[in-house]
């Protein structure tokens, strides 16, 4: 009975997610879907990344949070549209909330849109929400056996942002090991090492997501 | 259809939850339901504390994971019994869950029994396992907003042990915030200070547990 359920809430949601995801390409609007623990640093990332973004492409973001508006009103101060998205005690976004959220937003006028989840490493990774591209923010604070421990987050995931890259000196964390778990579980995927609050390696991200736009 | 099967799934839980709670009560054991994101430091915080809680009480560990069984070895290297839950990219910790692992452990041996849930700040909160305590561990490294933006995790918790003060120095987090924000929530909740890694606060919270424990 359970797994019946789940199966249609999935099915549901596959489909809201290719809707989504039709839209997405028709307004030539690249969706990242932006994953992490809580406290991985995923906003701080967005404030870094997006003053660099600001100046080559029009971008937007999409804020997932069980309760306040805290992040959108972060994103805002740095001059990006936001929309704020709260699931009442949700774990996860999915389509729908999306496909509501981006109503709010004019696609046309769009060429990067991030979808920063909730901070989750297990119920996210189920729900495809119509995304091009799928991050998962990973701080070094939190240890160097999290691909292990939660393959499904980072089973396809096209990039790695190591975030808190300037704790590495005070942790035991051993970059190696996350980069030759994720080799084998998305061997494609990418791993850059950046620091939001230093700005270390910002530049190399904004540049690896400016690499993914469709050509228009 | 939703609503009523999740009521379905949690009034199962809280029977089962509540048989556990009987078990633990009659053996005279102390349950700890420790909760907290992934990396936060409840695997660590549990080798450091275990070798000081050995020569006062008898203490196992019921480990919660996805996948793998390295945080089960991790604590039976020092000594410990360990049962390892796998829930197979489940989010969450049941009641029913704990039941079975408890068949494989001898409670009438027991004075002390964590169970560290899987990492998640989300999920686990709605889950009674019938345990006497819950401890949230908190890193320094995750920001001082997630008492704010996880308001079900810090509700009725018993303590926040507030993991990686040693990384304090080098992060923006002010722990007078969590403080004021758990005061509002959980306005009996114990805040330690702690880290697993240089030892500092891991005796204290030793003591905090072990002042906890019933009366036999």
């Amino acid at each position: 009975m359970q797994i019946v359920l789940a199966k249609r809430i999935l099915h549901a949601n596959d489909r809201i997610a290719q809707d989504n995801r039709g839209k997405f390409d028709a307004a030539g609007v690249l969706a990242v879907n932006v994953l992490g623990s809580p406290g991985a640093g995923k906003t701080a990332l967005l404030e870094a990344i997006l003053p660099i973004l600001g100046e080559r492409c029009r971008a937007a973001v999409i804020e997932g949070d069980l309760a306040t508006s805290r992040d959108a009103e972060r994103i805002e101060a740095v001059g990006v549209p936001c929309v704020q998205i709260n699931t009442d005690g949700g774990c996860h976004l999915d389509a729908g909330m999306v496909a509501s959220a981006m109503d709010a937003l004019d696609l046309a006028a769009l060429d990067v849109l991030f979808i920063e989840n909730v901070g989750n490493l297990v119920c996210t990774a189920g729900f495809d929400l119509g995304e091009s591209l799928r991050i998962v923010v990973l701080s070094v604070a939190e240890g160097d056996d999290k691909v292990e421990k939660y393959p499904p987050m980072f089973s396809g995931v096209d990039a790695v942002f190591l975030n808190k890259i300037d704790l590495l000196p005070h942790t035991d964390f051993d970059p190696e090991r996350v980069q030759e778990n994720l080799r084998r579980l998305s061997p494609e995927a990418s791993i850059l090492r950046v620091s939001a609050r230093t700005g270390e390696g910002v530049g190399a991200c904004a540049e690896w997501i400016l690499g993914r736009r469709k050509p228009s």
